[in-house]
């Protein structure tokens, strides 16, 4: 347990009067406590609570496990498969007062659990992630050097992708390719995305047996999780040769990319950053088509805070790490999309991810697959 | 969209007084409508109402390509990461009809979401995972094959991780090796544990630093995703040697989950298939260590129904598919657990896991590492 970040989440409770806060196992949980169980439909988590005394709720076949990884000093409350949560639960919120009163919930609590408690005995609960993300949001120099170090991974990949991509290609092999150069240095927590031609419209594409044909641009998006930081990269290439649209539309996003990274010094407004862009996007007449957000912080989960949004009113400051991700999507056409990470280091802004950014064509014969 | 299933969730809700359900992305969504879209922090989800019919509230992010994959039949509400997802939201339920409802909620529909919701409008949700999972609980003759195929790639594993396994080898080391075998193969949905020495005692352990040892039990249980099926195999095997204590505990476990699996028949009643392995367990003086379910349904889940539990007062039926796993666990000393998936299939039980029960030593040479 992370004693200091366990002090300020009970003070971030009093300020927002939040009489707990409830972490189930993630990220979240692992940041604190230094654990992340393997969640399924079983009811677990840790309560935080204002004085900053905890306790952890979970089925049997956990009890054991957690008093010896948590100690003497936080109580665990057990259930079987037989009896059911509710009881256990109920006892836990009465002894330690919690009924009658709110308590916050992070990231990955399931709703049905949550619903079953509150239709069971008297407690309110609401979304208390920002207590925990507050916690996370500026770096240690461990953290910085962690991220740069997931950059780097990513970066060195971008070669050999580019080597193996040609026409004929499925989505699926692309997105298999990234995994298999992750796990041969025995990574295998990644989140990778390969869009193929038109598919590329789609900032979030869902499918993956889009082939790759000549004339095609290719995006792809990537990362992994490396001493509990992620890395996050976008780039965009085209098969053979780039048309004079595709060229335009890729130069528009690699200079509003570019001037967004400039603009990411510390001190600067959260939303002049995001203007920094749409409003080069916008001049050329494609601001509809940047249909996100300019960015996402990134650290011990691939989307923490800051968000780089519009309504996202504070000031970039150092240890906070985030993407640069401006895209034009012309949906069923073309959707190009270029993204680094970007961190506010001791010594000013760091763009973490070094591989190249210019338009790159991927040598490759003319004629359909 | 599988169409005969959205009626007969239809059906469901009405019986339930439901008025509708959420389905976020899942393997249930993906059961549903074939698409199982990154889930990030933004709200999303498909909603299933009463008269069967369905729209979807999203991210601009993901709109037109949910109007390209759902067509026009499904209404897509979207919002901007500027504006946030409560104005979509409330003009999607005021003109579906669900303000002042009742609206079911599936696995992975998050709480902070879901509270968010019932904060700012008027609905409640309530746990509706159940009406989901009747629709997936008796397996297709498709879905049998695909669940054989995937037990089959598990059995094929074992003796490869049998090769493997030796003293000084980490936890960790034992996961990655699983991995890499299912890599391999295209395979990278995966759920793999390895506890060495007294850490198999902890059945859902989460370390992976235990470094095997001489003497030692090493518990495996894993499994991959294949054709949408999910496998799930736990073996137990000793290093060197099995002192008497060891295998006694082996043997016993051994004993009641092949008697629950005899057991395990159409027709029988889930409560009795549980008391088999318990009762046998429990004549050896051993009942208070076996404190899981005897098992939990598979199939588009790792964990579906039907759970094998004391509770479950149903009778099981051809195209059932479920882990039979007692174990004993003896806090800091010891645990032994034996797993396989059974169906059952047109022509009676099948055992789906082939690979090896009788209790293995794999060759170690003596002496600490």
């Amino acid at each position: 347990m992370k004693t200091k970040y366990i002090h300020k989440i009970a003070q971030s409770l009093k300020a927002n009067n939040l009489e707990a806060i409830l972490v189930t196992p993630s990220e979240e949980l692992q940041f604190i406590a230094d654990i992340n169980p393997y969640l399924c439909e079983r009811f677990q988590g840790l309560f935080i609570k204002q004085d900053a005394s905890c306790f952890y709720i979970c089925n049997l076949l956990n009890a054991d496990e957690f008093r010896e990884i948590f100690g003497p000093e936080i109580e665990i409350f057990s259930w079987s498969d037989s009896d059911g949560f509710i009881d256990a639960t109920r006892t836990a919120f009465t002894k330690h007062g919690l009924l009658g009163k709110t308590v916050g919930v992070n990231t990955t609590s399931r709703a049905f659990n949550v619903l079953t408690i509150m239709n069971e005995m008297d407690i309110q609960f609401c979304d208390g992630r920002y207590i925990l993300e507050a916690m996370r949001i500026i770096k240690t120099p461990e953290e910085m050097q962690a991220l740069r170090e997931a950059a780097a991974i990513v970066d060195d990949s971008f070669a050999e992708l580019l080597e193996y991509l040609r026409p004929g290609l499925t989505e699926a092999q692309i997105m298999e390719k990234m995994k298999d150069i992750f796990a041969r240095q025995g990574i295998f927590e990644c989140n990778v995305l390969a869009c193929a031609g038109a598919n590329s419209s789609y900032p979030h594409y869902c499918g993956n047996e889009g082939v790759v044909q000549y004339g095609d641009v290719v995006l792809m998006d990537w990362g992994c999780r490396h001493k509990n930081m992620w890395s996050d990269m976008s780039r965009t290439v085209f098969i053979g040769e780039a048309s004079p649209r595709q060229s335009e539309i890729y130069n528009i996003v690699l200079e509003a990319q570019t001037a967004a990274e400039k603009a990411a010094v510390k001190g600067a407004f959260v939303p002049d950053v995001d203007k920094t862009a749409r409003d080069i996007i916008t001049a050329k007449g494609y601001g509809d088509a940047f249909i996100t957000r300019l960015g996402h912080g990134i650290g011990y989960s691939l989307h923490e805070g800051p968000s780089i949004v519009q309504t996202n009113h504070i000031n970039l400051d150092t240890g906070m790490a985030f993407s640069i991700e401006p895209g034009i999507y012309l949906a069923g056409e073309l959707g190009v999309r270029i993204e680094d990470i970007v961190l506010i280091g001791p010594n000013g802004t760091e763009i973490l991810n070094q591989a190249p950014k210019e338009l790159i064509v991927v040598p490759a014969p003319k004629g359909k697959e």
